[in-house]
């Protein structure tokens, strides 16, 4: 990729407020290139970046960063900021190990200001950092604060809890609505359908000021005058009823502005800035409503951009526009969306929910299958959760799936709503574990730990495909609520002997030997073959194989015990099983606090045996982007660690 | 008290249908009578339950329950619901330990559909109701489902996530806004403000229909009728400003209504019943707004409701109206805030930030002396906390106050906001423990398991008065996020050199011994001077010093360690600590799985000892209401409990 002579020149110090609005288009095609060039290379988020090329470039040219401060909303439209702020040279790095993040990162550059990977957090960002401006004394408020948000991002609740609170504040708060009419899936919802509304304002003034002019130029009397009246009164009812959400608010509105017109862009930021700072800044909030196209700029990705909204690696020649086969094919997903619809297929009170993660969560077959029966939330985690307790509540099945790491968003409606009641409600919990390129924030290494804690709930973990379905239909015959977990991976394929010796029925609270084991059936229990047992969530098993198989080549054997069931254990037979050990390894893909591992520690003290327990996960620490691979290197949970640090204790 | 002849007929299987007007009028004033009376023995929500009296009676004679469907938001105002609903008799039991609960608890009565005790999830549970309903087949909607909730639980964004996704669902939905200008500090923010404007309504109608006719009648042209345009647009501007929040989500609007006045009630239940049932419903919510005074009927709690909010028994003669001296006194609340305003006033940096909560967590005092340095989020926690953790990445000191319970809420905030830029935050959590009366909804028992899992968070609680402005100060010096937690109840006062040596700075990572111990600081360690060792979570000084009071009586001697630090802890100090005693046991007032307790178990695992570690936690349940001393007793964590325990175990 040959050096972009204006992306060269910020890079090197020229300010983007000096470049003519002929360079701003020019450059925002070197931003659209880069941006193509390196998600075709390193994969990431193509249609949302390519959708704020323009409204990116003129945020820089207007505002003068890291003095003024842009919040991006989840902050995967990050890559032109990126670019424009001393990382054009380094962004062959994006999203892999120790290169650039995708999401904004403070560790990066003093312009990020804040780092964000969720939805709907920026305007409490944003108002806390202006709050605090005017704290520490700047309440001339020299430095302008704008909050970038998608209409996707609005509809979580604590985008409007921001807002509510914004407005009570009263404070110069820029906030960008960055209007796609999508959120990673279409969203849904009252806002949205305000929002279409909205932007078909200028018809509505265009008809309401012929209506004026009208009135003005025809002499009427009586019942005409009351005709028109009545008119009348609908064209103003369209306009306010156009921008009243934020109007209503107490907000300034300004828009909509066409998001790929540079002159008209860079007109409304500079007029916007000039009202928020100086000695007689305005005492509310501005919404500068902004339409946006997603994928603009490249063919494929503006004909279906929730396609290319997070993409893997791909080639783009004119024929070969599709993402090339992901490791995203992430086939634990598709196995719970086929699992899904097959089940409900058989039970018509199962319902699935999903939050804005359709496509992501596999749900796609169901939906169309059974599109009375699914439900999409919106991006709002927590109503997710709560609506699904009331299904639960009212005798149906509802399956909601969600990411691990925003299952985080609604710990209070899983405790509150669901489990106090001990409603039966299925949490399908995707990219559980390590996610790659998308870093710390995304990271799937919570949901154990968080929900553990709660009273009730039975957490599992498929090793191989065929347990998935099993642990559905038992999951669904229970009355209680259930967690099934799976990372962002494809479902390992042993050979058939093991797939055989892995897909026996569940004992609730127990697991089953993939290697080794005791045969504790038997009247008199058999011994353990091994000196050293490994269990393992079932995203380890190939990193279990293969520690047993290194321990091997240096003459120790190693059982292998697949949890299944990672909460509640089956305590009394877990503290038997462990005790028959001398060495007791667990690893699980999540962090330490709080994990599993403490669990088995505590049952392991309370056997009466002396084994040594040994803990393998993530530790207490969020981890960057990088390779699933290269992440379980670095927290010690590949085959390779666990049998150097089994090797140590065993004195191999 | 004696027997009210309505509440007894209506508890004998009289319909409330079937009474007259005046018949409800004189329910009213029975209600108010057992309310009252009940809440000045029991304690309870006075001023939210007198508020809705009318309203209830109303929905009663109205709607079939349990056919029909009431969510209570909160919960905290069905007193009148629980007594039209069979327990009229029971009524006096109110929150006592095996009585009637202070919220909606699906055990006790199918009349209450679903449980509650936090805020802003009735509109997501009504909505899952009726879609359930309309999955289930009842499509044609025998049955109607409404959701009551205030004005205050309308800021928090669970709410607004529901009614945006109820927009999108179109099911005939009744939503009850009970407006009465207050959640339980008044409540802040841009919906507030529409609500009032929304109000004011039949004043905006009065003047439009006078502008109408007016133009009917006066014949004019060219200017004249612009300026009577212009009158006419703003006139109608401020009509449609009025409902649009609303209507602009899709929905139908009724009101605003007078909530004492029973016909009015009835009547525009009976209309919105009718609309949304039978053949034809209306495919879209209905809002019906409804304008109560919080405390209504009782002058003392109309004079002054945040007060009798929640209140403690108390004696209501004509000239003792105030609540009776509280355990609710609530000390701990008194010396946090007390101590935050001492730090306040050393450092400008220091802000305070709540959700609602500003008296309940002893902010007014800062309120009072630093106005421009308080933030009230309204009910708005997870808004609460990200808007925190931007003040904080501005360099500013956020002390944020909530209640252990309400942290639920917000852990994304934490761990996505706060934690992975590891921002200094300071998390003051009220609470925490067991409360008491409220119930299982509010028991601040999970926040040390949900929180310790989070990477870089340090957790402290302190057992005596002197502690808590040490570790507010130590918190306020670091660059990470910190948590002091402290029960609903008053510190402990022990006697001087007890106090004295629980007064010593803070060392990170230990705690302190209250009683025996070890000399480490000794050239060669002291042994210890028994041999059981209990180390405990702050709350539970009491206790602990009972345990040893009674151990000692059965000839055996025991050492007291205040934790200090919950998380982390000085992991090498504290397994050679463990290693020293043949019984070690921890006692923490929260759940077990995920608990420190394991934490330690897991650390007692790595030591080379042989000791026996014993653990005391509230398990893995859920707590209905009691006293503080029986729900201890309950869990086991009183001091008669473990010294039973640890007498078995001692073989004493």
């Amino acid at each position: 990729m040959g050096k972009c002579a204006l992306l060269t020149q910020i890079e090197d110090g020229r300010p983007v407020s000096s470049l003519t609005l002929a360079e701003l288009t020019s450059l925002c095609a070197e931003l659209r290139h880069v941006i193509i060039e390196t998600v075709g290379r390193n994969g990431g988020h193509l249609s949302p970046n390519l959708g704020v090329v323009e409204l990116t470039a003129a945020l820089h040219a207007v505002f003068h960063l890291p003095d003024d401060k842009i919040v991006w909303d989840v902050g995967h439209q990050c890559y032109a900021h990126k670019l424009l702020t001393g990382r054009y040279t380094a962004f062959s790095s994006l999203r892999q190990q120790g290169g650039i993040a995708g999401f904004p990162r403070t560790s990066e550059s003093p312009c990020d200001v804040f780092n964000t990977g969720h939805a709907s957090t920026s305007i409490s960002v944003a108002l806390g950092l202006l709050a605090g401006e005017h704290l520490a004394g700047n309440s001339a408020a020299a430095c302008s604060v704008v909050a970038v948000i998608g209409d996707g991002a609005l509809t979580g609740g604590l985008a409007y809890e921001a807002l509510s609170c914004a407005a009570h504040l009263a404070l110069p708060l820029i906030i960008i609505l960055n209007d796609n009419r999508m959120s990673i899936s279409p969203n849904v919802g009252g806002l949205s359908r305000h929002l279409s509304r909205l932007s078909m304002r200028p018809k509505y003034q265009t008809f309401r000021t012929a209506f004026d002019s009208m009135t003005l130029k025809i002499p009427l009397a009586g019942k005409a005058l009351f005709n028109i009246v009545q008119r009348l009164k609908r064209a103003v009812k369209a306009v306010f009823y156009q921008d009243n959400f934020f109007v209503e608010l107490g907000f300034e509105y300004v828009g909509p502005i066409d998001g790929h017109n540079l002159k008209q862009l860079t007109g409304a930021f500079a007029d916007v800035k000039a009202r928020t700072t100086g000695p007689r800044p305005l005492a509310s909030p501005v919404v500068v409503h902004v339409i946006t196209q997603k994928g603009r700029g490249y063919a494929p990705a503006e004909d279906d951009p929730g396609r290319f909204h997070s993409t893997a690696s791909f080639l783009h020649t004119a024929d070969d526009t599709a993402p090339a086969a992901e490791p995203a094919a992430m086939p634990w997903t598709r196995i719970f969306g086929t699992a899904l619809a097959e089940a409900a297929r058989e039970d018509s009170r199962i319902c699935a929910i999903t939050a804005a993660m359709e496509r992501g969560t596999g749900l796609s077959l169901f939906k169309k299958e059974f599109p009375g029966r699914f439900f999409d939330a919106g991006i709002a985690e927590a109503h997710a959760v709560t609506f699904s307790a009331a299904l639960a509540a009212r005798g149906l099945r509802p399956v909601t799936a969600i990411y691990s790491t925003f299952i985080q968003r609604a710990i209070d409606s899983v405790i509150h709503d669901t489990a106090i009641a001990s409603l039966p409600v299925v949490f399908a919990l995707d990219r559980a574990g390590f996610v790659g390129g998308d870093g710390e924030t995304h990271q799937g290494l919570f949901d154990i730990a968080l929900l553990r804690t709660v009273p009730g709930i039975t957490i599992m973990e498929p090793a191989v495909a065929a347990e998935l379905p099993l642990m559905l239909h038992w999951a669904l015959a229970q009355n209680h609520p259930c967690v099934i977990r799976y990372p962002k991976a494809e479902a390992p394929k042993p050979d058939t002997a093991l797939s055989a010796r892995l897909s026996v029925p569940l004992t609730p609270g127990r697991g089953v030997f993939v290697k080794g084991g005791i045969d504790f059936s038997a009247a008199a229990n058999s011994s353990p073959t091994a000196a050293v047992c490994l269990a393992f969530t079932g995203s380890l098993l190939n990193e279990a194989l293969e520690t047993a198989r290194l321990l091997n080549t240096r003459g120790a054997d190693c059982d292998l015990y697949n949890l299944r069931f990672l909460s509640p254990l089956d305590e009394t037979f877990f503290t038997a099983l462990v005790s028959r050990y001398r060495v007791f390894a667990l690893a699980e893909e999540g962090v330490g606090p709080g994990g599993l591992g403490e669990y088995a520690a505590r049952l392991a003290a309370d056997g009466t045996g002396r084994t040594t327990v040994v803990l393998f996960n993530a530790g207490a620490a969020f981890y960057t982007q990088g390779s699933r691979a290269e992440l379980l290197r670095r927290a010690g949970l590949d085959g390779a660690s666990i049998a150097r640090r089994l090797s140590d204790i065993l004195e191999l």
